[in-house]
């Protein structure tokens, strides 16, 4: 029977090239070549029947694993019939360097079939020129409601959300509210509650399907209604919602204006993408990368970072000052340079750890009061308990490499310093930076570990001349 | 008018020690010292008054800005009151150190009123034995349900899955199944979606409920039903199932077992916390800190980062070793101590740029063949363009600086050398750790940083060595 099956399965997987995934879950290769060579003839119908099967994830994968100039045939070869849903699902260089090379016209013609929370998604990255032409050749109704869209800050909830909901008024029934549902034709495409507002779009409850389900046609709509509302402000930021999503696991939320009106509803497919996004930045801020991606290209990689660098050169060359400082010191004892590296790394490291579990507790919103205080005891506390550790382990290393117990004294003080050192200002700078109202991830890697350099050279050296009277 | 609505809102933030949430979203200071007196004071109905309109994550929140002895006589004075369920949006560590300290039988009776993706949450992290005294002390039902639940590996989709759902056979009409779902009193408390089973429970399609209800009565399920269906293997990692929900946008998605019958579903809020644990991992192990959170004890954080630091240590005298070597060469000109970090600590920054871009980009799975080899000449490239620049930045800076041009030739020479090591390091490392099956956050930063440390040290002091003659 199991050897039955096996066989079943060689026989389908004889025809390769139809498999679009291989069992890794990566695109198939043989998959991507038969593509790559209809898209070489030309040939439309057979591109389109390869396509048509995929769900618009799965052709966004396609396009990002295609050469620039293949990715531009591919769109124009499907004309009319490429869904322009597919732009969200690519890294933004390549969606702007698609719709960079096509058509005002073609890309309102595409935008006009998208859902309005997808759109507003390509549009708000194009220049204000684009964008405009692009809106004045679509519908009245689609451009009213995208521009009403694009009017709310950039990264807000107003711009996430879809303006495509059901609102019903509290007085009606169950069974009324599933015979609208059944006679109304212009429903959203998916959607998981609906809408219990009053005259004046202000929301009185929310009803989620399965309770529809459950209960007898005549029951009042205003007596199953959820009350205890949570609702998002559309002015308010994607990362506020998403954190509201989050702690009240939620899978759709109403999204009101400044006067409490129902505008639109946020679904957790975007909310998704923003948690998503947001631990990205985090981790790219913290080892200096911008906002960039695998599918930038090189000179756009090179501008993304040199910044960052220009910063680290400016720091290195400050800390090398603080060494030439001693430069009479380790002229009488060289072994000082070949060891002195070793304090100001294991500081940085020890730094890195407390940055990275302080940023976190940060973006996480875990830092309130009593803990906080909690926290930097602890990392201080850390600190000094490594710094021991590391003292005692180096120090015995150093006192036996170099046959003297001064040196081995020496480097240990210096490392319990540097821990410290390390602990206190792993913490105090990505709160200092929150407090300032920026973000914490950013700069706070330079800023520590320039300040466990300076310290740990510093240390070192400085208790060293001491120590052995080199000053 | 809007006076007017100023007022109101004075009026209620007046009675402060009622409001829940401050205006940032933390938890009201007041609120919480007014909890605390009643709390010490044991007044058990007035605690049970001021936690019962919260919802469970408000009530995590709670738990987690109290002191170890509050959460204690807070959990106990409730008692049967308590809601485990919010023990699972607290810390691991506050969630063991509740449990530790109750009765089995009191966990026993919580577990028996949670949800069953809550319960297995709950009871994986005990000891076997606490464990199987709690399972024993449940109801058959719940025992056999939890306990399949438990069989499944670690991080499986299966240890995550609610096994609550509505399955209903192909050949019923949406009138029978709206019929069926308001007279079963034991339906799950929320559910997105229908599965449509064949007699051995094997899935033949799925119903998302806005569809039974735009539709007739009359209208046949196995009519409506998605057929291209996704669905999860409950032996497969949790990442990989949260992939899945990414990828295609899904609220609910069916597990089924080794026989492809139906045994559970996936829903989007439990796949929110895989996402953020998963980011929030790649931020930890590539600042080298284990799986840690700001509420471990000082002992367990000592203990988590030592090892880390201990890596790094050993990393540190290697590379003094190297500088070790150059001992001869730096006593004749002390210079080349005050200028070497500078070299190395550029080096370390640009590869841990290029690793955390490769980490992250394996981590989405984004780099499949061709984007791959595109990603490795990107970044050599960009290696030898930031060395170019920046070996002409530090070269005029060091020649001005000592007034020796060689000088800044050789710092020149040893940063484009370094820089090109770091682009092709920072790829590589990251990238054969995730060939070797490891998590290519591990242990990369130390890797690269070491390699560029040695190459930033063996190439400055073997350059100016050679140039100036010293050896």
């Amino acid at each position: 029977m199991s050897e039955e099956s096996d066989l079943d399965l060689g026989h389908d997987a004889g025809m390769e090239t139809n498999v679009f995934r291989d069992p890794e879950g990566r695109i198939s290769a043989l998959w991507l070549e038969r593509l790559r060579a209809f898209l070489e003839a030309n040939r439309v119908d057979d591109v389109v029947s390869v396509v048509e099967p995929l769900h618009t994830a799965d052709i966004g994968d396609v396009l990002e694993q295609l050469d620039p100039e293949e990715r531009l045939r591919f769109v124009r070869l499907l004309g009319d019939r490429f869904d322009f849903s597919a732009l969200t699902e690519v890294d933004e260089s390549i969606r702007l360097e698609i719709m960079d090379a096509l058509p005002n016209a073609a890309i309102a013609r595409g935008v006009a079939e998208m859902d309005n929370d997808d759109a507003v998604y390509l549009l708000e990255d194009l220049e204000q020129q684009d964008r405009d032409e692009i809106l004045s050749a679509l519908p009245t109704f689609e451009r009213l409601s995208l521009k009403r869209s694009l009017d709310f800050p950039e990264d807000s909830a107003g711009r996430r959300m879809q303006t495509d909901f059901i609102a019903i008024p509290p007085f009606w029934t169950v069974g009324q509210t599933i015979d609208y549902l059944r006679q109304e034709a212009d429903l959203p495409d998916e959607f998981y509650q609906i809408y219990v507002v009053d005259a004046a779009y202000k929301v009185q409850g929310t009803v989620p399907l399965d309770r529809i389900l459950r209960v007898q046609r005549s029951a009042k709509v205003d007596e199953i209604m959820n009350t205890s509302l949570v609702l998002v402000d559309a002015n308010e930021d994607q990362e506020e919602a998403a954190r509201t999503f989050e702690r009240y696991d939620l899978v759709e939320v109403g999204v009101v204006d400044e006067s409490g009106r129902l505008v639109g509803v946020l679904t957790i497919d975007d909310i998704v993408d923003v948690i998503q996004e947001e631990a990205d930045e985090d981790i790219k801020l913290l080892a200096g990368v911008g906002d960039e991606d695998v599918s930038d290209t090189t000179l756009d990689t090179v501008r993304s970072r040199v910044p960052w660098l220009v910063i680290n050169l400016v720091a290195a060359v400050l800390v090398s000052f603080v060494i030439g400082f001693f430069n009479g010191t380790i002229e009488q004892m060289v072994a000082l340079a070949v060891l002195m590296p070793i304090v100001a790394s294991m500081g940085g490291n020890a730094g890195a750890q407390t940055m990275t579990v302080t940023v976190r507790a940060l973006a996480m919103r875990e830092l309130d009061g009593g803990r906080l205080k909690r926290l930097i005891r602890r990392e201080m506390v850390v600190g000094m308990v490594n710094g021991v550790i590391f003292a005692i382990l180096i120090g015995i290393v150093t006192a036996l490499r170099y046959g003297n117990v001064g040196l081995g004294v020496v480097i240990g003080m210096a490392m319990v310093i540097n821990m410290i050192v390390a602990g206190t200002f792993g913490i105090l700078i990505p709160i200092t930076l929150d407090r300032l109202k920026a973000d914490p991830a950013i700069a706070s890697a330079v800023f520590v570990t320039t300040i466990t350099d300076i310290v740990g050279f510093f240390a070192f050296l400085g208790i060293a001349g001491l120590w052995f009277g080199l000053f």
